[in-house]
């Protein structure tokens, strides 16, 4: 069989078009690594970490593979500057933004040699990366995990319409747990999917066991997109998101929600394993996800399913 | 090239598996007849008619087309008797209930020589319609237009849920306008796909022209599913939408904003063409619909579409 290549295999050097998300205390050096080795590319996530972590996370990661491996760094993270430097420093190649304007880093971060991705969740910010000459984008459905966008916009009607405004790879996120979802999302429009939920659950995510586990139990309807007048995050419901949504449907303001998140809600979750009062972000994907494996053996799985589907499929069209 | 046939083909006696979503004020008899005389499926939607009214729309798809036709009911509608008996009488041979339990009147249906379909938001509806013993299930995306699911599970995660859980045939609905979208739904698990925004903005929709231009000027991020404390509902957004977001942020109770609503407000908004004040329901995927055509065009260029895209994608991979 011929080797799969697309525009996205093609732009990291990568056997499939698979990428693991960024993610804010699951995703370190030991989850990037066992899914750059499976084929797929593995991201640190820079959002949970302080420059001089980063660094060892990135240096780990090269003595660890000689794969393509590359970082998320959402740019409105107060220590930007310094992480940027780590990055340049230590030569990493790819780099995916999030959270601010792409036009403020991309340049300079290619010229420090770096391939950029933006990762929007509208056609308008898909449109304004592609003028700040970024790589290539992601653009993220409502249902995907963590922050997202204020439009709503689902995986469904989102990626057609990004597909049709630029001309730049596209990967798809939000929904993509599977080989069919794969499949689905590269039929929208997409050239790949940027998968979370599913990583977060893997035996190298550093998430806490607790939350290992908890995602594997999440069922359909047990997370919900909140704190819309702040900074709108899909949350398992717990009791922390019960806290939200009250205070919500009490009409509370960006203050008042502000407050009730306060400081180190994320990392008391999905770090420390705090499942009743913890901020535990995920897709809504994960009521598809049964069991925790390792990443590497998640990446071959959804390989082999977008193949089978697509074989299955067109004996059925 | 030999015809298509799946199991929503064969279910329906049609040429392909797009289904005209029933909706209110835009699907009366003339709208159905174009769909299923183009090989799809169109459904009368008898949500905003009156019993003698529906027969009436029944009788003139009886003498006008041939092909199968079906009316979409909403079970929690007040005169549910009077409306299920005038189906019997008028021997309708396909009929979609959503907004209600399934098991009240499908084998009643059933016995009256009808298919019946039902329409869901969620795995366990899905679950619970085909123990009632429905022909088939449309599980409906957080994406779509008029009312829909409290879980606000989307496209992309609900089709491969429903689609693992139930053995019936399976109509995907909620983002879907074109050939490329229709075939990503029916990779996901569907057998076809239920299309409402592109049909209420065709030709032959009984919605007001304002209805019909404003779905073609919308954008993305226009419309957003609002009162959930009283019956979820995706708007476009206006006036009258403005006025139960406030509501809403400032804690509205279901008895204040049953009241904003009022009676009629739909009818106002859609089928007398008040754009302003009046209730105005569509898809998420409105944003991709440009131009206003005959619905038999619609089906035709959907299909196309369909085929087109199935080919470009086979050689891509």
């Amino acid at each position: 069989m011929q080797p799969f290549t697309n525009a996205i295999t093609n732009l990291f050097g990568i056997q499939y078009p698979i990428i693991q998300a960024g993610m804010v205390w699951c995703s370190g050096w030991e989850l990037a690594v066992a899914v750059s080795e499976a084929g797929g590319l593995g991201l640190i996530g820079a959002g949970s970490m302080q420059p001089e972590v980063l660094r060892l996370h990135i240096q780990r990661c090269k003595a660890a593979t000689n794969k393509p491996f590359g970082v998320n760094v959402p740019l409105l993270y107060s220590k930007i500057d310094q992480t940027l430097a780590v990055l340049a420093d230590e030569q990493v190649k790819i780099v995916f933004t999030s959270a601010g304007n792409p036009k403020t880093w991309t340049a300079w971060l290619q010229e420090q040699g770096m391939t950029v991705v933006h990762v929007v969740s509208s056609v308008k910010f898909a449109k304004k990366s592609e003028d700040a000459g970024v790589n290539a984008v992601v653009a993220e459905g409502f249902e995907a995990g963590g922050h997202n966008g204020r439009e709503e916009t689902t995986t469904f009607c989102l990626i057609p319409a990004v597909r049709d405004a630029v001309h730049i790879p596209l990967l798809a996120a939000g929904g993509i747990a599977t080989g069919r979802a794969l499949l689905a999302a590269m039929v929208l429009g997409a050239d790949g999917g940027q998968i979370g939920s599913r990583f977060a659950a893997s035996l190298e995510s550093s998430a806490h066991q607790n939350f290992k586990d908890k995602i594997v139990q999440t069922e359909e309807g047990d997370t919900e997109l909140v704190m819309k007048q702040l900074t709108p995050v899909r949350l398992i419901k717990n009791d922390f998101y019960r806290a939200v949504k009250t205070a919500e449907l009490q009409g509370a303001n960006p203050e008042t929600l502000q407050e009730l998140l306060g400081k180190g809600r994320s990392k008391k979750g999905m770090f420390e394993g705090d499942m009743v009062t913890g901020e535990l972000e995920i897709g809504q994907v994960a009521m598809q996800i049964k069991e925790i494996l390792p990443a590497g053996e998640i990446v071959k799985q959804i390989w082999q399913e977008f193949l089978a589907c697509q074989k299955i499929f067109l004996q059925k069209v």
